[in-house]
């Protein structure tokens, strides 16, 4: 027996239930989770479905292709570790939450390796047998330092997801463009809310009660992606802005992580610059 | 066209998706929401759909009837607001809360009565033009005093709930029995947790650094029944407990609300002292 | 035995602390509560005691005033009732909220009244023995409209606070220099965040997966004034944007009445555009 | 310039306020942060004061000393790093938090030791250069396997806390006795609350919809010690026991994690089996 994960997104019609899970009865699987939503504003239709049956996971997907409207677009996914590979620069919180569970053999990932522009965080990433890449962007210009990061990371095979984890510079179009909807960063605020450099002293400056932090896919738009996941923390007159950029991170790597995750999981659709996430 | 929320629960078998939605699309519905959830431990399937159709409501229920198994419970239920009886003592925090999301609009339900062991609340009841009927239980014993409720109850034709807004006396199995899975209590503590008179003491009392409240269906045992909603708030040592009470009423009328919406959006599955929410 | 409130906030020196606290012993009152803050960034000190002794209000206050510095402000307060009026538009969650707490006698407030420029809400207002006032500005100007509410508010004495319970208009700076820091308002978002006239449906857009909703002291810049409490609730990719908004609603109430109890128990210092809350 | 933590708690009686301060003026400290509580019921008055001034550490100490009641508990800290030594068993979550905050700076703390009575941890554990010792209790009785921790802590000078990350043994009242509040648990489970062996599975089995972790100090009473922190995370139906479990390791590292934070910045009063925390 296999377990498949079946996601399916397309233009809403009459039936598209029907049709699917009358391939799965057909075909003898159980359907161990279903989870459906239709945006009835865009018109548009979501699934995701864990299966267990027989069939070669070919067969299954083109018993489902024949069945959808040509505009459905249908992933079928034998679960198996993902090809990770983290960004990061020098602060280490968000990192060490995700090796801890990668050691801890928590994520369903293998992680490639690890690229910073400093050294700082090599001997520490070593310590968990994983490579430690420097890029470093001294000397070069945006565009110079980020074709030496493309170089290296086209020569690992299948890398499904990039983890921003405190990556602290900009991507540009082109980078972004190659991983659509794959670059996973950590945004240290609240989005929509303060941009910019030092968000936690902009939050302090403010006054507010809470701060938080968002997950999101990266696109062209700084902090503008499809947000994936985000928490807040409460915070009083009494917290400067160091309290709250020290409490920010614990907030900071549980989205992270948590985002990460549901990605491993094939979880999140992403549309309209929106996710789906099931 | 009509709208139908469609209730599911059976024994877990290959084909119960395929078959409904094959009911669906055969006689032209939209699903307009589906949720559906497994408990594979205890083999059972759970499904809600809202769909939008030209079948009478009677016809729909026969076709599905005569696709699932013997076992399955069906319900198709047009939405239309539902009959609920509101049981208070004295506090006007949960009760209030209800009354005026009621008379804003935003309940999907028709107030039959308000019913208090006191006479306290009903000139309060009565600002919102609802009957507030007092049965005092002076001089009367448990049993007494309980079958004087059931006996106003039961002028009211089609109580579909029950709603315990701090209604402070143990109701008997008779009483359960008339109204199982239909009275909706709040406790004044996150449950499991301090059980009798004044759980917020005890909490006090325990150093506890956060409270709650729990709504649950009640049943034989005294808060055990299964829980529909939960929330927290986190307080410090500063909170005697009668902060903590007063913080807690905050929570317990916002858990209550939200419990009773949504047993008026059928939202609710029972089962093995649980609830499926969807 | 009178119970006080003393509020102090001063440039930082030396002594403050034992100078008050001087004051206190030589003169028998007890300390109930205390709490201080430095903000040693912009080096201001603040204090808020709760103290119970023998010595009249004015004796405490000049007693006070002569080992402070010159530049304190010092307050002296007698717990009692304040007054306030409440400004509404047409919805009526925040309102009732309210109502229900002052009903039941949860508030150290008198409602004055409430002011709104639509008569929807007037025979719910009244229901609760509270004047409904209506002030439309169909046909005037907002600065016409204004003074009709200015006038009226200048026949109570002693206004203490004005909360916009969904006052759906802008208040002009000549309002907002009358009641400096004394206007309440929620403002249906988690600043800073979506500006403008439909912040659950710019929330709903962005896809964002917490909505939240602030309570701040109007000041002559939208929504940019000092924030007394804020609190967020957890939404996903199924939450249209009028389902944010009924949930937001939830959220809305809560925060503004917590903000209006600490307003009311004198708990709120301003300085900086920021709050320090004790 | 030094810094000191001066922490006092006492009987209330009137004056202690003004004593101490007058101690810090007269003596020309700076305060820098000042909490105080009392617990009126109990009569009891608590105080944490951060302040810098010349003074040595034993001369503030003996003139705090000469002005309190004799019933005074008094201590006088300068901050430096305290030394923990944690106790695991297989799992890593807890552990790697720690471990990570560590090595990241974050922790006012020299870590001198894991002791785990597998071997399981000990890879880990070396990575971050920290001593591992094993000491098995297989073959031994509680009393034999606990002499032998008792025997290896007693080697280490000036043990501040020690920190349970997840050790799943009972200690025995010696054991308890020895380091009295200065052991820190992580209990998997809102206290008060399911007590046992799998939490997780009752409170699955209960139907919760809300799941925590509560850290504490270590008494003679299996999870009854004094609370430091608590945090709850929102589950439902869907979520089995084990995904309750993965997602309360997450809630047991941040508390746990927390509470060592408290710990380590002098942060914690205990009495009546409560803490006060400032």
């Amino acid at each position: 027996m296999s377990q498949y994960r079946v996601l399916i997104d397309a233009n809403d019609e009459k039936g598209l239930v029907h049709k699917v899970s009358t391939v799965f009865y057909q075909n003898s699987f159980n359907i161990l989770t279903n989870s459906e939503f239709v945006d009835s504003e865009n018109n548009k239709f979501f699934m995701r479905s864990v299966v267990e049956g027989d069939m070669p996971l070919d067969e299954l997907y083109q018993s489902i292709v024949s069945v959808m409207p040509p505009s459905a677009n249908i992933d079928v996914i034998a679960p198996k570790n993902k090809n990770i590979v983290i960004m990061a620069t020098k602060e280490m919180h968000a990192l060490g939450d995700i090796l801890v569970r990668h050691e801890a053999g928590e994520l369903e990932a293998n992680i490639l390796c690890v690229i910073s522009n400093y050294a700082e965080l090599g001997s520490f990433v070593e310590k968990f047998n994983i490579p430690f890449i420097e890029i470093s962007h001294v000397g070069l210009d945006r565009q110079e330092h980020e074709e030496k990061i493309i170089d290296t990371l086209a020569k690992f095979d299948n890398i499904d997801y990039i983890v921003l984890a405190k990556y602290m510079r900009i991507l540009t179009p082109k980078f972004v463009e190659i991983y659509e909807n794959r670059v996973i960063n950590i945004h240290h605020s609240f989005l929509p809310a303060f941009i910019g450099a030092n968000p936690y002293k902009q939050a302090y400056e403010r006054g507010v009660k809470i701060i938080g932090a968002t997950s999101h896919f990266v696109n062209n738009n700084l902090d503008e992606g499809p947000i994936i996941a985000q928490e807040v923390i409460h915070v009083n007159h009494a917290n400067g802005w160091r309290d709250m950029q020290r409490m920010g991170k614990d907030v900071e790597k549980i989205v992270l992580s948590r985002a990460l995750r549901l990605a491993l999981e094939d979880r999140i659709f992403v549309y309209a610059n929106k996710t789906v996430i099931f």
